[in-house]
């Protein structure tokens, strides 16, 4: 049975919307503990008690050291310690990320762990890599990259084939910054991913491929761009529509419509980010994440364990080496 | 009275929109001409004969190479030997990129030429440069990226004191890639500029500032992924509103509210793209371009050239030298 850590105080909504969100996801068998002050042991839940909380702008890495005692280090520090196959916060996305490298470790092989962030679109979701864990990457760090989000696809969103494009700025191999005719070139000869080219921006939130790879910092860019842009249209839609008595009726008999797309367009369906690189699952929900996403994150986490995703991880990339050896290398934060 | 040269034959739409918008905007006092085949005299306008065509697809530098008779080199040189002022095109945009190179030439002191994007939003025009002239770019590219975006504000948008704001995945200086954060620096120290900080993609459409600056893969990036989003918006839209009987009428009711917002948010209002650093103004309007985004783009040229924007960049950059001289260093493509 799949064992996921949750820290029950991350998050704009904590602890009510996540302890609800545990409840939900460990009726369907999953065993959830949660990290989180002792006055949440009422829920029937197992609870390793955390008193401190890492607010939502502390600094990240300052941060996760002066609070080893918080919900969310003490939820990271369950899976390294083998207690938890993954862990769930809607907390301090830094913080996670930087709990992650310190406390769970890189597995062996892995460069730069990455984020993972399922896009839903049309055709099902779209998993762009990396999402802003590297703000600078090298073209062998992408096809890691493009590795780690074909087994997060395989295993994870049950996809046993994706599809693999690389974001750029047009389709022939030579369009792109040095980064990204360099890093084609790579996934290119690779065997072990299916790379089809590249993919233009424009075709994104169409579901340009399974797996859409790009360095953290453009993928991020991205990722907040696409919700700033849905945004800002379906404000001045509301702006416009409320602008006329005819607009208004018109706005209340396409409400259905809209909140059909509201649903097609919900990250909430896939729980948030995917921390993939380290030596068991790490899960980066929305901070306004509510019981639904925090449930969905719970058993997409615990799906990744059941299908021993850490160990596929580590057997997709090179120079691995046996789960509990010695990391190949610190990474920065330590 | 400013001298405008027209590839007659650029766009998807040409001739006939393309002549029907120089028409326009020649009524209002700007002395056109055209660039394109003799059968084109008709039409009362000063036309230099250019018999062949650059395609939307062809190769540019090759095509600009082997077609110096083309109706877009044409156009082009008018501005080189003197004649015109400035350059509209709807062709093939990366052709306008290199003619404009090999016969236009930098302007002494740029160290790139980029392409400037006005983007509609609620609060005006915000600027976003580099539209993806550059792949590539280093910090010091970013401030002169900075300083023309600000004199193009100034001189054809009509705002005297124009913020900057360097996109970048965090409102901290410190957020960014390498690139990113040299160039925060730089721009920060520059009296040359209002530099305001670091822009959140997510603020883009909503008009981050009057001057977005960004190397030229990153603007290009963003450029189709605002475009694609919302494309693929309206198009869930639309899918969703005419599913149901009741969502049809709804759409009916609210398809004024529609137009508002496609109006709102028309590129066309600013006639394209205005590639900077030039010894000329050189506009790429898009390749679907109707007479209105042709005729926007003239006259928004022709204020360039009154406002003489082509001076006030050269002495607005370091390095400079008097119009005339020999380049400091010629483009790549010569």
């Amino acid at each position: 049975m799949a064992r996921v850590a949750v820290d029950a105080m991350g998050g704009d909504r904590a602890p009510e919307e996540i302890v609800a969100g545990a409840l939900e996801a460990a009726k369907s068998g999953i065993d959830v503990t949660l990290h989180g002050p002792s006055r949440l042991d009422t829920y029937g839940l197992e609870l390793v008690v955390a008193e401190t909380v890492i607010g939502m702008s502390e600094k990240p890495a300052e941060a996760v050291r002066a609070k080893p005692g918080s919900s969310l280090v003490s939820a990271c520090r369950a899976v390294a310690s083998g207690e938890a196959d993954a862990v769930v916060s809607a907390g301090n996305t830094g913080a996670m990320l930087a709990a992650g490298l310190l406390e769970i470790r890189r597995l062996p092989g892995v460069q730069r762990p990455a984020i993972a962030v399922p896009i839903p679109t049309r055709g099902g979701p779209s998993l762009l890599i990396d999402g802003g864990a590297n703000a600078d990457s090298r073209p062998e760090h992408l096809l890691q990259f493009a590795v780690m989000g074909s087994v997060f696809c395989a295993e994870i969103l049950g996809n046993p084939k994706p599809s693999v494009r690389l974001l750029s700025i047009g389709e022939e191999p030579e369009k792109g910054d040095q980064l990204t005719i360099e890093a084609h070139a790579l996934l290119r000869e690779s065997t072990a991913i299916d790379f089809q080219g590249n993919a233009e921006a424009r075709d994104l939130l169409r579901g340009a491929a399974d797996v859409v790879v790009t360095d953290g910092f453009t993928g991020n860019m991205a990722l907040k761009l696409m919700e700033g842009t849905i945004k800002e249209l379906l404000d001045l839609l509301r702006e416009e529509i409320t602008a006329t008595t005819t607009g208004k009726l018109g706005g209340l008999l396409i409400r259905p419509a809209a909140r059909r797309i509201r649903a097609r367009l919900d990250p909430d369906t896939y729980g948030g980010a995917y921390l993939l690189g380290l030596r068991g699952l790490s899960v980066i929900s929305h901070g306004n994440s509510g019981r639904r996403a925090i449930a969905n994150a719970i058993q997409l986490a615990a799906r990744g364990a059941d299908h021993r995703i850490v160990d596929r991880l580590s057997e997709s990339l090179p120079g691995r080496a046996p789960r509990g050896e010695a990391p190949v290398g610190a990474p920065d934060v330590h």
